[in-house]
This record gives structure tokens, sequence and C-alpha cells, in this order.
């Protein structure tokens, strides 16, 4: 059986249809939400119907299992709070659509990819890095803990599904960056993960009133933070590569009033790069420059844990696969390239061979209803990991 | 009859005993609150004890009228959130006291001077500067409109208090800053109230993933933020006095997460001076950097409604009034100063001469639970206001 294009284009359009929403092609559909169950029930269908056999694991991990060794392919069905119809739906329904042409592929959704309860959590809990049992106590925004929302989908869940059935696991995703767009390009084969290190720090100085206290005499810590992020802008200078990020992406200021000099601010600071030799050195200026800054404001700083993922090579044959895909399916049009977003990928690398391959998203535009990648371009995606799964499984 | 210092300072603790709460001697009496109307009931029975005519105006400023033409004395008894025992509550039992000794002193406890709906609430109706029909929709933080808090004062309330019969104010007040206590002074004659603006600064950038957004393709407006800051502190160097005082106490960046490039930061910006033209002179500073950091890095920013107070000169014979009786109180041990806080005294300038006097802030703490002030130092106060009483009332 070959790919067929508009079987799976209807698919993803119905998956679109769980939860629906906002401008575009916009999808609320939030990990253990009813729409997020209702979509995994469909799913099940689906994966009965091409001759899987569904298993969903404790933590909620949806899996259409060929049977004996088979390549696992997949991607996670739950969105952001504002989700695209594509960031990890098409990993999903690719992936089915390739079990449905060769035999000896299995499909996984995984679950709370995008972190209601954590990050990755589906992944996480599976790949046995983190424990069912201490994520169930992770609550959401609302105070709803992972436990308490795994009771929606108690009569689904089974065992544990064993990963040494699987010899690799490939992914497809949307890239969520501008590189393919801006290039013309359909196809990425990724190269790395890259590791990431995000680790809250806070700076206590002294709250006051705005109009009484002189400058000269203000332990302000907005200021720590301000001064923190200029110099360590200037810092990393000579040490990140152009492919190398770093954010300050949440603040929060105690008690956050315009008549008040802040007494505390606590920021996130978060660097990713694909060299963990390079994350460590960043780590040590990132401690050192928050260290000389509380110095010179006569604050204190402290650092909260530090969330770290190290770098994730592919697996050079899944790799190699999939640059031959890659050159049948969109000669001229393909490149290697790293991965600047986690994906379950990272996770499922401590259990098996891993790699990823990545389509278009236009405008680099993801996490937003906004998110969208010209159908040609998810077409050529399918097409690659089907060339892929022949060439893999003929050769096993 | 004389300062009675003992009954002074009983009736300032049992004032405290409305709404005590936290460490040291902590109080909250958030205005409107039930332990601020039994607050002002307690005062309403002291002021008749005192031979004054009880009238509640309807905002809720309580009055104790001395008849015919007198003296106003007063200041405010609610408390910020996390309030302490001295602000605002000093000035009012003081003025209680001083009355007491002198006829022709009448006495006022403003309403909601710390700003549950919106800040100098009841000093701002009854200078005119706000009308009661507009600010009745204020709401606080949790959703009360003033109009339906008012409704639990609706029995207490008469008509507007007329202020033809005063022939000036003076409010004594915590300094609320570290100048008397690091001086070991007792005694601040108020030479100005500092002028205030604060204007809402937005930034409006590109929300991206924190990961796949290459550094120079962002616009990142938690970095305008930042550049503004800095850049801000630059500009004032040769503009500024030493008494100049400027805050950024207020940052909300979304969407606030440390894995999301922030898309928007709005925040406010403040300054304080006692000179008109240095205010529009920063005034220009701010808009003019908050524009140049916007259009170097390719992001929008927007000013919200600017707030405006002007500085406000005391009048010549109640502060020397003061200055007299400064100096005989506490001989070498007092000073002229500015004030870096608002006070009623800025809206009642409106309507009659005002002066202002000082005790020292321990620590300058104030707005917090640890506020206090040696009792040798509140007693200083209040009979440098009987002093200044005495002279002014004999003199007309």
């Amino acid at each position: 059986m070959v790919i067929d294009e508009r079987r799976f284009l209807d698919d993803l359009h119905t998956l679109r249809s769980f939860g629906a929403s906002g401008v575009g092609r916009g999808v609320v559909r939030r990990a253990f939400s009813e729409a997020d169950i209702a979509a995994r029930d469909w799913l099940a269908t689906r994966f009965e119907e091409a001759g899987l056999r569904v298993q969903m694991d404790p933590v909620g991990n949806l899996f259409g299992l060929a049977g004996g060794p088979s390549l696992l392919m997949g991607s996670h069905s739950d969105t952001q709070p504002e989700g695209g119809w594509l960031d990890g739906a098409l990993g999903v329904i690719a992936a089915l659509e390739v079990a449905r042409c060769h035999r000896g592929v299995s499909v996984v959704s995984f679950q709370d990819e995008e972190g209601r309860f954590g990050g990755l959590t589906g992944s996480s809990v599976w790949s046995g890095y983190s424990a069912l049992a201490e994520v169930d106590l992770h609550e959401d925004h609302d105070g709803v803990s992972l436990g308490q929302a795994r009771a929606a989908i108690s009569d689904r869940v089974g065992d544990p599904v064993d990963p040494a059935q699987f010899t690799g696991f490939i992914e497809l995703h949307i890239e969520q960056g501008l590189t393919l767009d801006a290039a013309g390009e359909q196809i990425g084969v990724v190269t790395d993960i890259v590791g990431t290190r995000q680790i809250p720090i806070t700076y206590l100085g002294q709250q006051n009133h705005a109009g009484t206290t002189r400058m000269d005499l203000r332990r302000d810590a907005f200021q720590a933070v301000s001064a923190f992020n200029e110099r360590i802008n200037d810092r990393f200078r000579n040490v990140v590569t152009p492919t190398t990020v770093w954010t300050v992406g949440h603040v929060a200021l105690h008690p956050n009033a315009g008549s008040v000099v802040p007494g505390r601010a606590t920021f996130t600071m978060q660097w990713r790069d694909g060299d963990a030799r390079r994350l460590r050195q960043m780590e040590q200026i990132v401690r050192g420059t928050a260290q000389e800054i509380a110095a010179e404001r006569d604050v204190a700083v402290s650092f909260g844990e530090m969330w770290e993922l190290e770098p994730t090579h592919m697996d050079a044959r899944l790799r190699g696969a999939l640059e031959k895909g890659a050159a049948v399916v969109a000669p001229g049009k393909w490149r290697c390239m790293p991965s600047g977003a986690l994906h379950d990928a990272t996770n499922v690398a401590r259990l098996m061979p891993v790699a990823m391959l990545f389509v278009p998203s236009i405008g680099g535009i993801s996490h937003a209803f906004e998110e969208d990648t010209d159908e040609a371009d998810l077409v050529a995606g399918v097409r690659v990991l089907g060339e892929a799964a022949q060439a893999l499984i003929s050769a096993s």
C-alpha cells in the first residue's frame, strides 16, 4: 500500500475538529481535557482499523502496537492552551498513515507534551526519567493535580508498554522556527535536539516607598534584574554561536506596584545549545554574573532548582534513512539542521535510537492559533517518513 | 489645658486595636472595612467628648467641627493592606489631642488615603479634584466599587462639609523615609510636597518559541523594558537632583513563561520632584527614550494615561508657626525638608493654606507591619502641633 495523501490530510483535519477554536486553524486541546480524551478515543479506533493493537499506558500515552519487534513513530496530540492544528498532531497522523502502509510500524501519541503538568510528561514517565507517583502531585494553573486529571481516563488505561519491542523511534514535527520557511525548503532532517538549562533566580532587596526613599539608599530588586540582563547579554558575546539562544521569559516583582520600590524579583533565565560543554560554561557565567550584580547592589541572590536537559544526538542509521527519503521526495529542498525545541524524542532517546524530521512552519509561528504549513509540505513529510520506514523495515 | 502625653499615646494604641494584625504593631484597616468603620465610630465618640460636632461627609471623611472659623488638623485612619499603626493614624489622634487643648481646632480623618479605590480618594473628592459620581465607579482588586463600599456607611453620612469655615490645614505624619532617623532628629517641617508623574508604558513585540527563534530574529518585549531602564538611568544623570526619585515598580510580561519570548510587556515609570519644570523635562526624556528603544528593537510602544500631581508649596505663615514650635520642643533636633510622599495635604491645598510636620520613621520603614517611631518622637510631634495651634489661634 502507498501513502494516501487525501486520507492523511482528511485525518489531520478530523483530529483538528476535537477542540477546534480561535482564528485560522486554532485548537484548544489541553492534556486530559474532554477534547483530548475524545481525540484519543477517535485515534484508538483509527489504530484498530489499521490493524494495530490499542494500549494506553498508566500516564495516558496511547499506543497502536504492530506486535512483535517494530519501529515506533508518532508524537503527541495534546495542545498548548492556545495551540495550532499541527504541533504534535501532524506526527501522530503521519505515523498512522505510515503504519497503514507498512507492517512493522507502531504508533504513539504521548500525553501532556505541552506541559499542563510540567512538560513532556507522558514521554518523561514512559522513559523512566520521572516517576508517575511523583508527577501525579504536579498541579496545573488551576490547582488540579495530574493524579486527579488521570481519573478521567481510569477506564481506558492498561499496563505499561514494554519499550523493548521497538527498534527505534522517529518523530515528524513542524519546525516551529523560520529556517525552512525562509529558505523555501520542504524538509529538515534533525541532527541534534539542543540541550536546555533553565534556572529561577531571585533577587531580594528592600521594599520601600517610591517617594521617600532616595536613589542612593535603594536596594531595588528590579534594577538588579535589569542590570543582570544587560550584563549577561554582554558576557555571552564571545561564548555563544549563532544558534545559541537565551531568554528571560518570566519576571515577577513584589509587591509589583507603581509606588513601591520592588523588594523582591524572581525571574527565569533559560539557555539552549547543542553542546553540553557550552551549556555548562553558560551556567557558570549566569551564576557568576547574578552574584556579581547582587554584590554590587547590596541585594541577596538565590537560585532555584535548575531544569536540565542534555543535548540529544539523532541515531545515524535512522537519520540516514530519513536523509535518503528526503533526497527522493524533496531533492534540493531539504537540509540537515538542529532542533531548537524540545520534543518527546529527547525522552525516548533514553530507551532506543531516535530520529526526527521537520516540515516548515509558515512565518515560524507555533504555539498560536495562526500556526500553519503548506499542505504540499505536510505531504512531503509523510512521504519521507514512509520512504524511511520501508528502507528500515526491509533492512531489518 | 495642656497636651496630655499619656492620653494621646493611649488613644493611639486604642486606635491600633481596630484591625491590629501581623508582627510588631501591624494594622489591617482598609477603607470601608469593618475595622475602618468601627474605628471611625470610636473616633466620632472621642470627637464629641472633646466638644466637637461630628459630621461625616458623603465620601466618608469624618470631621470633628469646632464651630465657627477654625484651624483644621488631621490626616487619615485607613491603612494599606499590610499597614503600620502610625501612618495616618498619628495625625488624626494628634489633632484630637490638640483640639482638646485649644478651642478653634477642628479635626478630620480623611477616607481611603491609601488608595483601595485609587489614592487620596476622600481628600480628592472633598477638594473638588474628583467627582464622587466618577470615583464611585472605581473598583478595588476584588471588583467591589467605591459606590458599593459606601453603602456600609450610608446611615452615618451627612451633608458635604463647607471648607470655607477653615483658616488652614496642618497634617502631622511619619516621615516614611530615613532622613530624620539617620540624622537623629525629632521633627521635620515640610517645605514642599513633591510632584509625581506616573505613566504605564507598553512594548509590543512578537511572542515566539524560546528554543526555535534565533536571537537576531527576536522582537522581545522584556529586552525592550530592560534596555529602556538602563538608558533612562543614564539619560537622567544630568537632569536630576539628589532628591529626585524614579521607579519601575510594576512589570507585567505576556505570556510570562520561561520558554516563550515575551511578546508584550507593560510597566510603570514613575518620577517625583519638587520642581514642576523638571517633572516636564523628565517626561520628555521618558517618552523620547521609550520611542527610541522601540525604533531600535522593532517593537511598538504605547503610553497609557499619565497620573500627574503638581508640587505643593507649604503656606509660609503655617510653616513659620511649626518652625517656631519645633525650635521650642526640639531645639537643634529639627530641620526643614521636602516630602517625597504624597499626602492629603496635597489635595487640601486646593482649598486653603496647608502645612505639614514629620516625625522620624525607624529605619525609614512604612507601609509594612514593622513601621514604628520612638514614643518620645511621637510626643514631640503632638507638642509642636500644640505650640503651632496656640500661636496661630491667638494671632487670629
